[in-house]
């Protein structure tokens, strides 16, 4: 909510807030102030029916809070084919967000990225960086050529690399995406030959697979290393405000 | 499911499946013949009504499926510091697994890590390795202590030392416990004052922190590295019928 508020405040019509969030959080009722005149004070009661888990802040906002536009060429992406479940997809952004990727395409069938449950999971990262939609997964793919990046795909398959050996051989200095699969297929044989290289992550123990966000997050974190980026300190969860709300896409 | 009736056949007493799921996972089948005597067919009317979300695969079965006792000492552990979300807490163990942890260690807050949500997000990891609980953060501490294990807690706060500097300074290739807190607050400051080290992943985006599961993926792939563990091919996600099924407890 406050990243909404503070990131994209030119998309936000109306906020419904209650007397106890605006206490418990100043900074999203002072935000909220700064962003739109259309802040409505409400009773609990109103706050509880305008969305059963928006811990007393509802904003309404049009589709344009999340930017579709591509951003300056280079660097880090994601491609997210076929993401079905909300928690995973925001988790997904929130790690590209973090790990400084410049974007994040998604293929026709992923769960829409304005769904409150995304938005949340998100931690409000799907204000910061560009969602872009694609109709199909091969077009996702010709874009991310026709700006200079190499697709790599995470797979488990014979023909993969393990990830070390990609890191040693300077493939994430360069302009790349990381290529992530339906929770419960992975990559399909189609999507798994439009990628440059696939590449696997080593595991030590009995479980087959990782989950998908926890696989973006070892991935990321490599090409956040090497391109060379990284503040010192992040944190790990306990950040406030920033999950605190729902926010309501206004269909213009 | 398959996990649960292939690492732990003697825990599962009752194994209800639809001729559907017969079909479609005939591995989880055949796991269920050679587990239990009690394999029962039922109709996707009866598996439905056992489960909303079991996939047509329901077993009942002791506690005792999840290990408690401790393991031989050594190597990588994680804590569980009150983790309330079982989404969250699932895709801890499970990654856990996958980057050759001897045991997980949660702390009472946690949730129940064989109720049904756990089990699912965890895809069977809970019966692959010890699940142990403490009363309390300063208990688990001690017993990681006197089994040599250092304790280090992620950590945004300004005595962090940030990840890559850990991992230079070797001290992810020595017996260690990776704590990870709730998930809105992060740890707590008794928590943190209990830690060996606090260590900050770095970041680079606008995004303030990082999902708790996705930390835990990054630091746990980091110290399997640094343990020199990792078999070459890892999946990500796509795993037919480990996931497959509801598992249910059954209080002796």
């Amino acid at each position: 909510m406050r990243e909404l508020l503070i990131h994209r405040p030119a998309s936000v019509r109306d906020v419904y807030i209650s007397g106890a969030a605006r206490l418990a959080h100043p900074d999203v009722a002072g935000a909220a102030r700064s962003a739109t005149r259309w802040v409505h004070t409400v009773t609990d009661e109103v706050s509880a029916a305008l969305s059963a888990d928006c811990q007393g802040v509802c904003a309404v906002a049009s589709a344009d809070a999340v930017v579709r536009e591509w951003p300056a060429d280079g660097g880090l992406y994601v491609l997210i084919a076929q993401g079905r479940d909300p928690g995973n997809v925001g988790t997904i952004i929130r790690t590209a967000d973090a790990m400084g990727a410049r974007a994040v395409l998604t293929v026709a069938g992923t769960v829409d990225v304005t769904s409150p449950k995304v938005v949340r999971a998100s931690a409000g990262s799907v204000f910061h960086l560009p969602v872009i939609p694609h109709p199909a997964f091969g077009a996702a793919v010709d874009a991310l050529h026709a700006r200079g990046a190499r697709v790599l795909g995470t797979s488990g398959g014979p023909r993969a690399v393990p990830l070390p050996e990609v890191e040693e051989d300077g493939a994430l200095a360069e302009p790349h995406a990381w290529v992530l699969g339906n929770e419960a297929r992975g990559l399909d044989p189609d999507e798994t030959a439009a990628c440059d290289l696939l590449v696997a992550i080593p595991m030590t123990g009995l479980a087959e697979s990782l989950n998908v966000a926890s696989a973006a997050a070892v991935c990321l974190y490599a090409s956040q290393r090497a391109l060379g980026a990284g503040r010192p300190a992040g944190a790990v969860d306990g950040h406030g405000g920033a999950r605190a709300g729902t926010v309501v896409r206004w269909h213009d």
